[in-house]
Order: C-alpha cells, then sequence, then structure tokens
C-alpha cells in the first residue's frame, strides 16, 4: 500500500461528509425536513438502476451511478443554488469550477483528475450517462415535492414556466420520464401547487 | 410504458424516502449530529469506488455499489440495530427477512427479486461484492468515529475485544483495509478512546 496515496484518499473521504450537511429547497415526504445534498444523490443513485429502461440510450450504469453520487460534491464550497434563483445561477459556475479544483484536488491525481472530468461531463451534458443523470436529478426532487402537494413550488411562489423549462433537460436522458414529469407539473398546476405564470 | 410497472416503481421510490429518518450511532465529522442510513450508504458506495485497488478480488462495481446503496433499506421498517447491542441481534434477521419481502415487495416482481437476492447476498458474505462491501460498512463509521475523538465509542464504553471481533469481517474484502483498521482501533485503545476490555 502507498501511504501517502491512501492518506489522500483518506482525507477526500472524510472531507465530504461535509456535503451531509448541504441543505436543498426540497423537503423529505410526509413534509420532512429540508433535504440535504447526500441524500438526494443516494436516492438518484438507486433511481438510475430502477428506471434505466426508460433511457433514450444505452448507458454504463456504474459510470452515471458515480457521477450522480459525486454530482454536488462542489456545493460544500460552493452551497446550493436554488434552481430558480437567477442572481445565484449567474456566479454558480465560477464558484463550483473553483470548488471542484480545491475539493477533488484532494485526491491522488489520477483520481481526482477522473472525477473532475466526471463532474465537468455531467455540467456539459453531452454523453448517454450525463443525460440520464439529469434527468435523474430533476425528477427526484419532483416526486418528492408532488408527494408533499407542492409544499416547495407553493413557499417559492414558482410559475410553471420557469418549472417547465427546467424540465426540458429531463426528456435528454428519457422521452418517457420528460412525458411523465410534465404530466405531473400540469397536475399541479391544476390543483394550484404551481402558479400558472 | 407499461403504466402499471412504473407506478410501483415509485411506489418503491417514494417509500425508500424514509431511510433519510433511520439514524445511526455514528456521528458526522466535526462532532456533528447522528448520521442516517442514506448518507451511510451514499458515502459507502463512494469509497467502493475509491478504494477498489485495495481489494482482495476483482469485484463488479456496478453491483456492489447497489448493493452499499439498498443494503440498509430494510431498516426502514426493522430500525438500526447497533454492532454492539446483543439483544437487538438476536431478533435482527428476522426483523430485517421481514422488511425484505414488503419493501422489495413494493416493486415490480422482477425487481423486486433482484434487489431481494442482492440483499441475501450480501448477508451471506459469499461473494467479492458482498465481502468489499462489509468492509467499507466497516470502515465507514470507522473513519467517522476516530475523526470524531472515538466519541461514539466512549459514549457507549465499547472494548476493544468486540470491536476488534467486528473487523475480522472488515479483513474479507481487504486485507490492507482490515490492517488499516486494526491500526487505528491499537492508536484509540492506546489515547484512552476504546476501553482495553
Amino acid at each position: 500500500m502507498d501511504r501517502d496515496r491512501f492518506e489522500k484518499q483518506l482525507k477526500f473521504i472524510l472531507e465530504i461528509d461535509q456535503e451531509k450537511n448541504i441543505f436543498r429547497q426540497t423537503h423529505l415526504t410526509h413534509m420532512g425536513r429540508a433535504e440535504n445534498d447526500s441524500e438526494h444523490a443516494w436516492h438518484m443513485a438507486i433511481m438510475l438502476y430502477l428506471l434505466k429502461e426508460y433511457a433514450n440510450e444505452e448507458f454504463d450504469l456504474a459510470k452515471a451511478m458515480m457521477m450522480a453520487l459525486i454530482h454536488d460534491i462542489v456545493e460544500i464550497d460552493a452551497g446550493d443554488t436554488y434552481a430558480y434563483d437567477e442572481k445565484g445561477k449567474a456566479t454558480e459556475k465560477e464558484r463550483e469550477e473553483k470548488a471542484a479544483e480545491r475539493i477533488f484536488g484532494l485526491l491522488p491525481e489520477d483520481q481526482g483528475d477522473k472525477l473532475k472530468a466526471l463532474f465537468k461531463e455531467y455540467e456539459a451534458l453531452e454523453t448517454p450517462e450525463a443525460r440520464i443523470v439529469r434527468s435523474m436529478d430533476n425528477l427526484q426532487p419532483l416526486l418528492l415535492n408532488d408527494s408533499n402537494d407542492g409544499a416547495d413550488w407553493k413557499r417559492r411562489k414558482v410559475g410553471i414556466t420557469q418549472v417547465k423549462k427546467r424540465h426540458q433537460e429531463t426528456f435528454l436522458g428519457s422521452k418517457e420520464l420528460g412525458e411523465f414529469a410534465m404530466e405531473l407539473l400540469d397536475k399541479n398546476v391544476k390543483n394550484g401547487n404551481i402558479e400558472n405564470k
């Protein structure tokens, strides 16, 4: 065992423990507390396994799962930017790139480079894995929010135009899941959970 | 899309959200709150990816990651049984098997059977994937507890004999990680975090 290499791996493993303290806008089912990033990522990885039959394209499951598991690690430094926070979104990319350098930089160089590349691949949405992970990244909070009668949409006074715009990317990984997302959203407009604006 | 099948998948996906409310004896780094099962599983899956070079045997990464991600789902019904709770351990197997029937039974039959088999495979520790997942299942809380100066061991007044007995299974998946676990444990006996009994 190369002890220096192993110490770097351990440092990263302990560092990412902090992702469990990065809370999102989404709340757990049964009107629970706010969800954190590591819980969200865990849920997405299981969804990739269970819903892979709906993907538009073949994809590498282990790669997509790892992409999902690490896609929010940068938020340890950069914080969670709400999907409909225009001001936060403007600086998000820069903040996250800096975070990726620091956090993945804790690992041995080969592994750090690999995870940085995986994170960037996700952001670029140009591969089958990135596309299906994005579908899950959108679908997972949608399911929780719908189960809570749209509490998060109501609290943030979100309009259907901006939500549907975001969910265009759900179609990139799965046409079927994209259509299902639209169906759920329409239902939530109808019952007043999402503003018709 | 077979809508009946999809509804079953969604039901399971929403059900397992409750794993985020199953709290463990281990606390997060920096003397944080108690960790929950889904966070523990997320951490283990990333560790499988990063530490696979130390495994005794070749293993299927996607399979091992999924095994780690779902290994505690039964605790939604059965609760978390502390590793050194002899009384709880006596009924654990029966409670968990019942839980597996109910929870994995929410899925379409093919997927439910697959996950039930994966869970049982983990418990049996007879395949390379099960063995390396067990190493991570032991190593992950050890790292957190060590980072907190052994707070969880001290609180529970745990003795080195029982901890080392448990960590014999860490060697099953990785001799190198097993030896590292012993080293960490000896350090924690020396500085008084684990009782020498």
